[in-house]
């Protein structure tokens, strides 16, 4: 059985385990006050040659957009975020239990464009209704793509030009900076985003996101607001071990771009296979449409996740790879899905 | 250096650091659906003998308090916990960040009395009023105290007698259920308790607390508050490896009981020094009373926390003991102490 | 300048002011514990044909949909709503500023058809969505358009078959009742619905809609989430003799039969004159399609709402009557209108 | 029967009365945004002289007190009030509905001294607590007490100290303006607190409580955060109508002033005939002691409320003077006491 589920079905890179043994029999502060995380810290800061910026670690991703999102905006304040935005689907109304209405524009890339901002704001208009305040966007998106960076800087102009925060959730930012559509840097993703994170748990940590708040104004008592949701980890020092782990020597994006370049293989061997794809292959995750009837038999091998049921008869289904996804492995799949008819 | 801080300074136990890395190259299914922590979830309910007790491991004991009692209460409905409870102090407002009133009772050893309660229960009687619904404890407590069975039994009673249900927070109890004072067990706990958790952050894991449901009535849809409080890892996994790491063989039970037994030594040895103590000590936390002129001087070689300002020349420090600290550690400590005057 | 805005925009009925000076000098208990209040819970369960119904009054149509969403909901359960649903758009996020998403199924005349809840039902099935659990609709809709029973009866269905519970925002009901489109009775509603309410302040009253929460299930503690949300009115007694005095001798249903009447005499006005509508009236709510470089001109002798932009050229506007609106003023309006080209 | 119960036990003066049947036939704009409520905004901001203060009408003291409470403050921080602060007892946790802690400091007078406000702050220093940022007080307080112009001074002293915000709660500001012990004026109350409002429901209004957003700061948005907790009025004109005609001619003092000489006549009465009091009589409400054997029997004449149970055998009881309390009702309610032994 070969595992394409997603990219957080294994514990951890070894140099990560590696770096916690190494910690054993030390002791350090708690909540975060510990020189490993101060490290790290630093270690992000210089990434994006920023030395003001303010870095938290956090467990997961739900947990850091609800902390974030709760953090920065006021009761009536709402965000904008494109319909398969994670927090629009995929937390259970995380961003609303909050207290936050989500204004959803349609996507069928997973982006969210501009002008669909624009029409947004239009409409909310005056106190019988939310405040369009923030944009949420994912690098990568739920669907694989990657914003361009003349994307990313188009949807900044709309935000200035609106008043609005730009939110980028990073959980697999790493793969949107190792692909081959990758126009931009890191600090120009900090450039550009009032706040953005770097996701660990779905690129070899154990757990972890690194959440990095650049907007000065939005730095405020923000502990506080992580303590007040459960998410001031008491060994904060073990995410700031992990992320020293991870960042030293580049490990992170070497990670990550491995896994883009399995997707590439898998995507273009598909292709030649005659498949094709809900949407193009960008980074770590391929969608491609398959027949409904050989789904079963896909599942016997492969285990992966149904993603949308396109017609009555098709459906894209999601195939994600890792950084312990193999060449062989890809060879293996193709070889499955060739022994079945093509949609 | 000696740290007596807390009891999660430290990564974890080796055996549960082993447990992990014996999982590398293992593809698991995500968000706790993996056979380890199915494993783990049977061997809490062994440990209980209720096999209808459902299981949820969450991250964080701030994580678990804020999403069981948001899961079980609605939104008039009130806890009612001793002035010293977590909650009501270390949570910066997480209780009432989901809504819900904390009713204080006055401490000064941690506990809460069932005539406490009862007082609480008088005088709420109408729709201005929220309506207290659920006990909060700590076992031990904060100051780590231990309830007797008897104690729990009369709590129980009053519970039931005004229809409260009964949460112990647990983040400290395997040294609750190694004190020389406990005369209960884990399967009395779950007999009284409608839900309880078992620490694992506090007590050798790199981060972990076992919820238990064991009234079926709070047990529906527990997963989705668990998601929308971002409390639901991705990698569930890691929680079931190192809980069935840590129960099996009794380790966890054998770590709490080190640490008791290093502090009874720690406190007996205070006593002899003619040291007085804010609270008796019954497990792995000793809280001496010392001159605030001292602190200075002991803080040199120990690293610990100020806990109360008695008066205006004394105050209780708190010196906390894990499975790590040695007995050459403890000695160390009462020369230090038996180095400066007593108060 | 004729007023068409909205049914809101003068004091109350002369009935409702006399009835208030009458009891002038009468002394009542608090917060609703009076005779008055009793006496118009009575006249409400008896028009339904339901003593075991609970009677709630409160302030506005925002206060009442919140307050009961709130009750009735735990914090990962979701509201069904059509996206034009006044707690969608015109409510400042209310429903999210209390914990709950709202999922809204696209419209263009007011209603929900079955055919959406089910399609929202079946992509929401795991602990990483919210959970589907009560169904919002308005009647009369905010497009003026009526629910036939028929109608009703098919949503009843499809959520008794999903476990929904059925909520009727009943603010313009008195008009849905005496709509020539009309097919049911207020007993009807309160037999399919398992929760409506009677709105007063769009017919009538200076303040005030009655909540009728007909399923015993959700009646629990209900005083205690109005206190909690700033809707126990201190002088309840208000809300009661007001009740009182539209109820009886059916002013409440007679006010609203006028009114429609109006609306017909124009919609039927503006049709010979060539308009067309964006939706059919049904009720008091008229919305003529018009030329947006006539709304200046008609801005200047009618006061109205522009509606939707449905081209770069002609927008619905919104025309609304009352129990005040003569048939004069009628005449005038189709008057004004008859001076306008025609889109 | 003589109704002592409170303040809030009539319809309205009847200039209210007379002001909204002049009304009739008018045609308003909704929700405040009509000539009457603009004029009354005035007449408020030239009491205070302070054309910049914003000033908003709602509905009752609960909704005024959330709706500011939650526009004012972020998540993790907290109120400091006194221990019988409405808000902290009798508004069903409305405050930690919207998520802020209460941290309550123990008042026997209903009033906070500054060096408890001080206490509180030092108490919470770091990200695992809430943070104190808003001092609630009422004025009069729920003991009938009025605030000095020194103990006001003295409190906004420490609040500028602290960085604390100031709210008054001006439920019954108008019985404090007209107390005998008053050394202060409205305008000393503006310039002192950061937000107060001036109550009418408890003082002839049909409903109404006008908030003063005195500190621009936090002016912000706030129509939005009423919307949202329904506190909007569609049909605010009505608020605008009572409170000019209340506050037009001093009507509002002058009611107040005549219910304070009732209470002053009836403390100095009951005073006379022997009995104690829990507190000083100082506006509308009186407090005095009875015997718990008597209060059977004063029932059955008088309407009151118990309040607190001193031992026992004793309670105090609370008798509340209105514009509408006679001189003869006076005199009736002394000679009923009379008949009764005394404590």
């Amino acid at each position: 059985m070969i595992n394409l589920m997603n990219d957080y079905n294994s514990p951890a890179h070894p140099a990560v385990i590696k770096a916690i043994e190494s910690a054993l029999g030390t002791r350090y502060e708690g909540y975060g006050h510990d020189e490993e995380t101060e490290t790290a810290k630093r270690l992000i800061q210089d990434l994006i040659a920023d030395s003001h910026a303010s870095v938290h670690f956090m467990s997961s991703g739900t947990q850091t957009n609800l902390v974030a999102i709760n953090a920065f905006l006021r009761p009536h304040e709402a965000v904008i975020a494109p319909s398969s935005a994670h927090i629009n689907v995929h937390e259970a109304g995380a961003i609303e239990a909050v207290g936050h209405k989500i204004l959803a524009a349609e996507t069928h890339d997973g982006k969210i464009r501009p002008d669909q901002i624009q029409e947004i704001v239009s409409a909310h208009g005056n106190e019988h209704m939310v405040k369009p305040c923030l944009v949420y966007l994912s690098q990568t998106t739920e669907y694989g793509t990657v914003y361009t960076h003349e994307e990313l800087l188009a949807l900044r102009r709309v935000c200035d030009a609106s008043g609005l925060l730009l939110y980028i959730d990073g959980a697999r930012i790493g793969y949107a900076l190792t692909s081959e559509k990758c126009d931009f840097t890191l600090q120009d993703i900090a450039g550009l985003a009032d706040t953005f994170y770097i996701g660990g748990t779905k690129n070899g940590l154990l757990f972890g996101e690194a959440l990095v708040i650049v907007n000065p104004l939005l730095q405020t008592d923000f502990l506080h607001l992580m303590k007040q949701a459960g998410a001031l980890t008491a060994k904060g020092f073990l995410l700031g071990i992990q992320y020293r782990a991870i960042l030293k020597d580049g490990l992170y994006f070497a990670l990550a771009k491995h896994a883009n370049k399995m997707a590439s293989k898998l995507s273009d061997g598909l292709r030649e296979l005659g498949y094709s794809f809900e949407v193009d292959t960008e980074s770590n995750q391929v969608f491609p449409i398959v027949c409904d009837d050989h789904i079963e038999s896909l599942k016997q091998h492969i285990t992966f996740e149904i993603w949308n049921h396109l017609n009555d008869t098709v459906s894209s289904i999601r195939l994600v790879t890792t950084w312990e996804t193999t060449e062989t492995e890809i060879e293996q799949v193709l070889g499955i899905f060739s022994a079945n008819e093509i949609v």
